[in-house]
């Protein structure tokens, strides 16, 4: 199964995929857990071009430059992994273009949608855990999480302000849309819930799935 | 005026580019000659990538680098220029794509021209000089022009070897394919003609689109 998680930073994705990937290993499933931009060495390198340019680099070259670090992960990685019976597990994937870019930015969906066919080689999860936080909520876990200075150093403080809270509250509309138009792979989760319940209904939902084929709904 | 040149490596197009430049400027025109990928900071850590992954990367992953250091170079660099009344002339663009990457390696048309349209933000060349040449002649050029040895320390034989005649073969058809389809814009000239010729063709080309609006034709 190729399974995803989405949300805005602060969600708690992370700490889910660790939980799940743990899950499944103790069920003896083979299991490779991924995060994006990055995972072979060329896309490792645009990864590095993508930090260092941040501030220099245009909205569409952005785009095309994710497009090509998952096209190299896809090809790579992920499907040699699901083909070898492999369960992957990835922390974002294209839903988080179509949130960021589309939605957060303002690029053209239609575009969008096309770039990320190319970039995914026609890959779609079975099945997406999209963790959804209010952005004031994320803000409040970031101050309580860290130390102030910490948090202005690892650069995430720097990110959520430099983009608004408006900006994060268009991404959580985009989100709430992509939940709407694809309720047969993506499932919602209040993030607020505590991880262990978050846990739980991930869990119900993969077997779930397993039996009949379905997500279980939110 | 956008003005591109296309063909196979050993074509011509450089003496061309150069030739063109300095007449443009000679008539008092502000002259701006770009080769692709690179030409902003960004496109040209991706040129890096491009040369040193050649191996390692797919065709998808390729394609998309090369879209987002064309966006660069269109967005930073192209439409400002263009803008500000300059002649923009560009040794490459999306007709290489087409015929590289779609005749050449069979990857998809349509996705092509779809990339091909996000990438250059939709700018299409006012006119592009295709200069023909059969992979052979191409071939006898490498090896009269350089020693062996230079030749074959610079890449140029190793890219040609490496990917056969017949490689250059789909190209080159790929290239007629598009002077077929976009007559309006793509003049095609005999690259066995000597520079002065078809330079003077060219010229003369260009000077026929200033009046009419319309290309000359071969």
């Amino acid at each position: 199964m190729l399974i995803t998680f989405e949300g805005i930073d602060g969600a708690g994705k992370s700490t889910q995929v660790t939980k799940l990937k743990r899950h499944l290993q103790e069920r003896g499933r083979e299991v490779l857990a991924l995060r994006e931009p990055g995972g072979t060495p060329v896309a490792e390198e645009i990864r590095e071009l993508l930090l260092e340019s941040r501030n220099d680099i245009t909205p569409v070259g952005e785009l095309l430059l994710f497009a090509a670090s998952r096209a190299e992960l896809v090809q790579h990685v992920i499907r040699p992994a699901l083909e070898s019976g492999a369960d992957v597990i990835l922390d974002r994937f294209f839903d988080s273009t179509t949130a960021y870019q589309g939605y957060g930015r303002g690029l053209d969906l239609a575009m969008l949608a096309e770039i990320n066919r190319i970039a995914s080689c026609g890959l779609v999860p079975d099945m997406t855990f999209y963790l959804d936080l209010t952005p004031e909520d994320a803000l409040m876990r970031k101050f309580s999480e860290k130390s102030l200075p910490l948090a202005f150093e690892s650069g995430e403080l720097d990110r959520m302000e430099n983009s608004g809270l408006a900006f994060y509250q268009r991404v959580r509309e985009g989100y709430h849309r992509l939940g709407g138009e694809n309720p047969e792979r993506i499932v919602m989760i209040d993030a607020l819930l505590s991880p262990e319940e978050i846990h739980r209904k991930i869990v119900a939902s993969i077997e779930n799935f397993a039996v009949s084929g379905q997500t279980a709904g939110t």
